[in-house]
């Protein structure tokens, strides 16, 4: 049984739910396919070219206060980062390019943890290959690779496949043909995943 | 020690907390403020001239189904209503006019049972009788109060006073100072005013 989680690196709700799918999933012999995608493509079509949370400064200022009391009551340190949405576009490159390697995961939680804990710029080519040294890949091979025309269309095409299967927004995640949207759904859509392998 | 509940009668999630909140509160000790106010007026102010669920259709789709697993995870009956949103600007004068009485949260609930567990159109005098008489209140006396300049003005100002405090949507809670939006949030709200009250 899979449980797919579609994210963005700038998603700032994306954020818990990244750090915490693996370790939630494991515990009911779930695997996690990892299915990053571009979200201001999304917003674009939907004619919003912001982040809603930009766009409507009462939603953006109530996000930032309960994202910063969600990741204290999970114990996830959190920074607000002071580029917001940051362009995550390199790093879903090398996730969607690498998703079946069994280091992605580390890479995810090491991307979202440079944005959102320690305030870096992801866009730059420096911080994504530092966050690739730290869990210890070939940084050289994998960020050359990640900017081939292949990797590029295989993102695009992961971003299309979001919106024809009417993802809006993220984190979302699928259970089949089952759809749950937000990092307050990971829980049940995991319960989800494990009822329908029971 | 109290908690402001701020909803509107057409609004989906409201259904959820308003059916669930007396009770949660009542185990700490916290008692409910019941603040209707007219979404479509924040909507309006944000440059939307309809429910965020219409404009964007993937999310409205999303939400119906979502609704839908919510109201069965707690056990409550759901209908999707055939109009949507509905106009609760009567259920909201009445509310707003008597929410300092006893029968006020009867009142909520029978309200929100006809919207969303019976299917029937909120917006009627009719109905909105037959949810009074329901809970053995004085209807005619009600009806004839709920519609007078006063109560209208008593409304807009709620609604007013919601934009001021930067409410965005519905269901919203306030506990003092610290805003929680969504049923989602309404436990986590609660424990704030358990824990402040300690």
């Amino acid at each position: 049984m899979e449980i797919e989680f579609w994210f963005d690196f700038a998603s700032t709700y994306s954020y818990p739910a990244a750090m915490r799918i693996e370790s939630l999933a494991a515990r009911e012999n779930i695997d996690v396919v990892w299915r990053p995608f571009l979200l201001g493509a999304i917003f674009n079509g939907q004619g919003m070219n912001d982040s809603p949370f930009n766009i409507y400064p009462a939603k953006g200022e109530y996000m930032w206060k309960d994202l910063s009391r969600v990741c204290g009551d999970l114990q996830l340190p959190f920074t607000r980062p002071d580029v917001f949405p940051r362009n995550g576009l390199l790093a879903a490159r090398v996730t969607r390019r690498f998703c079946d390697f069994p280091w992605v995961s580390k890479f995810v939680r090491s991307v979202y943890s440079a944005n959102f804990e320690r305030n870096e710029d992801i866009a730059s080519p420096e911080i994504i290959e530092s966050c690739l040294a730290s869990i210890g890949v070939d940084t050289t091979s994998i960020m050359k690779e990640a900017v081939s025309h292949e990797s590029k269309a295989m993102l695009r095409e992961q971003t299309d496949e979001a919106g024809r299967r009417g993802i809006f927004g993220a984190p979302s995640f699928y259970v089949g043909s089952e759809l749950f949207w937000g990092n307050d759904r990971l829980e049940r859509a995991i319960q989800w995943a494990a009822d329908a392998k029971a």
